[in-house]
């Protein structure tokens, strides 16, 4: 299988023995049992060794192409030379190295070029990746979910002439959605698709925030882009329900697939952002006749499945989108975290509240108790997230691969729910992991001269795109925790309480006493949750989504975590203590700030909804 | 009186009538009653109106000139250009308007060519600019602290030659405290000082984290320098008792105090900074021999007051340069929350949750109940942090000034007990503030095209310098509760329940609910004191002393959002019922998480404290 030809690159020596690779490798085998995934027939070709060589292979290409540039691809930002969108040649090196080892395929068919590895391993792969460069990964990560939604939704002919070419790296693609006046509200997008007389489409109009949109890493890119075809008479159809999608290629295809003359999208200009930098982000203009194939004006694309599906398709893979929004966010806190632990074991400064000798040597800064507060937090944030973002990638293969149809519809509904929370929680809790690695680097972490302040910045952006924070907390409460009557919750409801029955039944004293915790918030938020919906008022139902949002996340975070120490409460090494240690950490910490978070579902609190302008 | 000739430069068509204006106008005329102070002797020559001259002058400065060069200070760092440190010519014009408007000395004498305002108005004046560019102000705001210290601790021939030439511009200071490896822990510090056959000193050492510490806006740098004097024997004295303050001019002054031959003080480096970039940042070298003055290697440094005192000279000030930073955060989340609100009027995006009709036009966003509970919250945050900031900006007045001796020792006390919040809340919180900022303004304020993205990254700073965050909660815990038998904590005490009772006595309903809610949540940390200091081992005592500063600083803004509201209650314009509402918010969203924090202390939880290195 081709997963053998990439596995050629694997240099031996790397090290796998570091605090990440334990924890992922607990998370994978201990914990969700990935290597009963193989019992499918998808992936009856796997093992265990199979998947620890492709995680190894992305260790090492993380090491030692992505990592080495992440700096400099933060310090000189992609580039407009008057003709072309540049980058530094060490990103490059990189993106084709990811490139070259399959990545891109990893989880799909061998017919394409895949390792048909499950989600769940795929998902792990990136993670190296993603810890070591996030910006540089952006590339071939866009690439990946515009492949996928080819393979979803796109004709034969389609998948043949863009998939496959995607999937291989030789063509990356984008996801174009947002415009200048519609970001958050994509029913107001103004992009206009014209049919012409032989069916196909020339497309107008402006995107904007296009992740990777223009470069020269490829010979091609494969744009996605939503679309309204104009009615007959010339308007636009109002809604969601007018939105269609089209690939649209940076350069037209000829009839042997290759790239030939350049289609009618022209660079309008380059963001500069505060962080993500080396990702280009641009604005791209649709048919202002810049170039002109086939000698008149207008983007050439191509409609995929019907017309007015185009949200609806996008949407399909929304739940994947945000989950690797989530993962990527989940991966800046957790390099931050390991970098401000090596800092913390290294840095010498003052000495033990008790000591009073001036003369003794200062002690590693890990021995202050705030400092190992700072890495216990950040601990407790990026291993409960990582342990979400795997367990919802392992839904998104229990829907796809599992044996009963049953558990196939039961994993989409938990997959459905929980996609607020695995962006969300991630994109602000990571983020707050960050904040305390710069707290711990003192003055240093303020510099450029460390990672964590660039990881900081990096993070910031994760509760902004695919879905602002507020939007995936209007999301989770106006249509997930309701949605076929509940259905969804009700299985959230029933995986928590099989945890907590466990953690009763379990002669850990500490157990009872998190099974007691999480019951408790639990049944606090089920009520809050009746209790917002039974508002007649959907202004009052809503008003404190946000807060809605950010408890159910805790309760999630803290559930897995329990569930987690669970999988090691016959463990006594330092890994499961320490594990044991965040966990305490969460339940302690964490999980008690649900309560004020929910007060203001209890109470209806309309103090932010009868705000008005005038008062500011 | 000196004032006037400064107020020559007053531009009289300044709009003063802005949300900012307003409220600094409620707080120290309405709220603290600053007029009252022109009773006072010192202040006999003020008037409200000498009082609103100072500010209108600030104001039109931070707008024609430190507004503009905002951006293009982040964007062009300071450059060593191989023999001088290099700034933007924009920013050395702001710095200069900023001392020609007698900025600098405007709390200061007339004597030494001040204005003589009080502290508090000196404060309110100083948030034009921190408001407009924090960087650029750096440099003055530095000087301004560096001449108080002189002013208090110098010989009459030191303030001649040193402190008047600060006032008045003709010289920046910087304080030197930090080395390489000594931050937090300032007793370890290593520069030697080395007394000299005519009483003179020579020093030897490398100072880190000098902001200003070199530049061409001045012809001097005067900077002010903690070393330790070498022993007899060659040794260092160890501890903090053993450091020394000394005067280190850049440049040392002839008889006539002009700046003449180089001292051996040479740059090392320039620190390159994630925010506040416009501040030069430095690594500075005393004494390796780069320069000679007068044929011999070291810094010629002038002893200040009595060998052994530096450190506690130095903190004489630190109240007052702590309160600073505070400020300086308070008035980056300002900007950042009044660019945001600015943002949410004009950009349109969506429609009401209620609003099913795709044809309706989109509305702005500040009618979206999100958009508005940010907003809020911004609020809630930037104007509760600029009333602790001012109202401790008044205790200087009142310790320095109030008739009564029995005040002026009470004001000293609270202010001390006070500092460490003043100092981390906002730094805190008003990050938080320019958090909300940034996502107010979605994928727009990640670029740099926005000032929010940068507002954020300058106040990152803030919980780190003059002290961290840690380290103000052991202050705080460790000592400033417990000095004097608990007699700071008192005061605090009785000056909350005076707020509780005339908030009691208030027929206003939602009033009773803030004063139960405040004193129940302050009785639990006065239980939560008394109960840790009770613990035996200090270690235990102190393990949750980052949670008891952020409980203590949620508690001290909730009872002054209290008393605003209280100084409110009898109007009912838009600036009042908007404030309410902002109080409001801060009761329900914000006191309640106070449990929480409280909670560990109850338990005196040992969960950081018990975790291991080898367990992370």
């Amino acid at each position: 299988m081709p997963l053998r030809s990439h596995l050629i690159f694997l240099i031996p020596t790397m090290s796998i023995n570091n605090p990440y690779r334990q924890n992922l490798d607990f998370l994978l085998y201990d914990w969700l049992n990935v290597a009963t995934l193989t019992a499918r027939p998808r992936y009856a070709e796997h093992s265990r060794e199979t998947f620890d060589q492709a995680l190894d292979l992305a260790a090492t290409i993380a090491r030692d192409f992505l990592a080495p540039c992440y700096k400099k691809g933060d310090q000189v930002e992609p580039w407009f030379d008057g003709e072309r969108v540049q980058l530094i040649p060490e990103l490059e090196t990189a993106v084709r190295a990811v490139v070259d080892a399959g990545l891109i395929a990893a989880g799909q068919d061998e017919a394409f070029g895949g390792m048909q590895l499950p989600k769940v391993v795929d998902s792990a792969l990136w993670t190296f990746g993603l810890m070591a460069n996030i910006a540089a990964c952006a590339y071939p990560y866009l690439t990946k979910a515009n492949a996928a939604l080819l393979l979803a939704h796109g004709s034969a002919d389609q998948i043949e002439k863009f998939a496959r070419p995607l999937l291989a790296g030789r063509f990356f693609g984008t996801m174009c959605l947002s415009e200048p006046e519609a970001g958050s509200s994509l029913a107001d997008i103004r992009t206009r698709a014209v049919v012409q007389p032989d069916g196909s489409y020339r497309l107008f109009g402006n995107k904007m925030w296009i992740s990777a949109g223009d470069h020269e890493l490829t010979e091609n890119i494969i744009h996605l882009v939503l679309a309204k075809i104009v009615n007959d008479d010339g308007t636009l159809p109002a809604g969601a329900g007018g939105i269609s999608l089209f690939i649209v290629p940076k350069k037209i295809l000829d009839e042997n697939g290759n790239s030939g003359e350049r289609n009618d999208i022209a660079l309008a200009g380059l963001n500069h952002k505060m962080g993500y930098r080396a990702t280009s982000n641009c604005l791209l203009n649709f048919g202002e006749a810049k170039f002109k194939p086939q000698g008149s004006a207008g983007a050439v694309g191509d409609l995929v499945g019907a017309p007015g599906k185009g949200l609806a398709q996008m949407f399909h893979m929304m739940n994947e989108a945000r989950i690797g929004i989530g993962l990527g966010a989940t991966m800046l806190g957790y390099a931050g975290y390991l970098a401000s632990l090596d800092y913390a074991r290294t840095r010498t400064q003052g000495r033990a509240a008790a000591d009073k000798n001036p003369h003794a040597p200062p002690i590693a800064i890990i021995e202050h108790t705030d400092v190992k507060r700072m890495l216990l937090a950040q601990k407790s944030y990026v291993e409960g997230a990582l342990a979400l973002n795997l367990y919802c990638a392992m839904l998104v293969d229990d829907e796809h691969t599992h044996a009963e149809p049953a558990r196939r519809a039961e994993a989409k509904l938990l997959l459905d729910i929980l996609t607020p929370i695995a962006k969300s929680w991630p994109s602000q809790w990571c983020l707050a992991a960050n904040d305390l690695a710069i707290q711990i680097h003192g003055g240093y972490g303020y510099t450029r001269d460390y990672n964590v302040e660039q990881l900081y910045r990096d993070n910031r952006l994760n509760a902004i795109h695919e879905g602002t924070h507020g939007i995936q907390g209007l999301d989770l409460l106006a249509r997930k925790v309701v949605m076929q009557k509940g259905a969804a919750l009700a299985l959230v409801d029933r995986e928590i309480n099989t945890t907590i029955n466990r953690a009763k039944s379990n002669n850990h004293a500490a157990f009872q006493a998190y099974a007691d915790s999480l019951a408790s918030h639990w049944q606090h938020l089920l009520k809050a949750t009746l209790h917002t919906h039974a508002s007649p008022d959907i202004n009052i139902a809503l008003a404190n989504s946000t807060s809605y949002l950010e408890a159910f996340g805790h309760i999630v975070i803290a559930w897995l975590w329990l569930d987690q120490a669970l999988a090691l409460a016959s463990r006594n090494d330092d890994i499961a203590i320490g594990k044991m240690h965040a966990c305490q950490y969460f339940f302690v910490s964490e999980l008690p700030k649900v309560g004020a978070m929910l007060a203001l579902l209890d109470s209806r609190d309309t103090t932010a909804l009868t705000m008005r302008d005038a008062w500011f």
